[in-house]
């Protein structure tokens, strides 16, 4: 739901975008795979590319990527980091996302983290993104210059659907769930997030109709 | 050849290195996995892995991923950026390390990029190593603590030689030819950044004999 809402963010600010899925051995990485397809689709995107980094997996501890590790039901008042974090994931995708880049000559990288109303990813706070730009300047060529833009990094869950409506983004596409592949557990972190910013929007999630 | 010397010191500085190979699907990947298998039971390294970024060849442009491409005899005087240049490739393979790493509980990585004397990709400055730093610094749970050391970055290739010869660096079982895997091709950058190394260094290559 992030990312499509920040792709319709990115079609509004002007840019063509092109789209990267990642796989990092997610459990529900055919469903996100089946809901990336079908958000291209809707916005027309020429160019795709799925990156497999699916060593995540193999490097273990997350119960994302680990099978043997349940998905727990969601503690939304835990200042704890939970099991579901993958040690370092965004800095992968970001690096696979400006190799990309640097060769298109993008300029921009629009990434749906969000730092408030999340589950305290260290990943996804707007001060890893600005040192990740740096590293960008530092480790691209010379007249390299891509920007990492998070527009939804302070909103809360309520304001990203509310966002979503207002700029007609396909939220009846997308999929949240960490765990199952055709009904939303409704249980884990992701399922309740996304459950309690459409009931504080006052709307109805159309993947549950 | 400076990964291996790396090892060497690593080693010397009193820690119980493992190892991590990567798979770009360069066109050497198969004979460089060799000499990593060979370099780790050298070593008696516990744990090895192997990181599969082989999106970096369908994203393209670098000879060493795109068989379509030649691989360039070496003009080691030239000023610009070779066509073997792959973008932002080190910030792939940092982003990996820095996930097994946060996992171990890991607190240096050692990579034997060379600043002085190289092809000039931007990826290889320490200014890039130092950033990269300060990502992980933001984008990993609090309380971790991971170095980046590149004892090499400023060294020549002579006294990349000169080291891992005081070190007993294994360089035997080393590769570093960008095209061929089974006799060095002797034309590529790779093979004339060390044919100058050894020659400086007043050292017949061991792999030569």
């Amino acid at each position: 739901m992030d990312s499509c809402v920040t792709a319709a963010i990115a079609k509004t600010d002007g840019y063509t975008p092109v789209f990267l899925h990642i796989n990092y051995a997610q459990q529900t990485e055919s469903r996100e795979l089946v809901a990336f397809n079908k958000i291209a689709n809707h916005y027309q995107v020429d160019q795709k590319i799925v990156v497999n980094i699916s060593h995540l997996a193999d490097i273990g501890v997350s119960c994302l990527t680990d099978k043997s590790l349940e998905v727990p039901n969601a503690d939304l008042e835990s200042d704890e980091i939970p099991i579901s974090y993958v040690p370092f994931r965004n800095a992968n995708i970001l690096a696979a996302a400006t190799s990309w880049a640097e060769v298109l000559g993008a300029k921009t990288i629009y990434v749906g983290a969000v730092e408030e109303d999340s589950s305290g990813y260290p990943d996804c706070r707007r001060s890893f993104f600005d040192a990740f730009e740096k590293t960008i300047d530092t480790g691209t060529k010379p007249g390299t210059q891509i920007k990492i833009i998070t527009p939804l990094i302070n909103l809360s869950k309520k304001e990203i659907v509310k966002k979503g409506i207002v700029l007609n983004a396909p939220l009846h596409l997308t999929w949240s769930c960490y765990k199952n592949e055709d009904v939303p557990c409704g249980e884990c972190d992701s399922c309740a997030l996304r459950a309690r910013g459409f009931e504080q929007a006052g709307v109805q999630d159309p993947i549950l109709n």
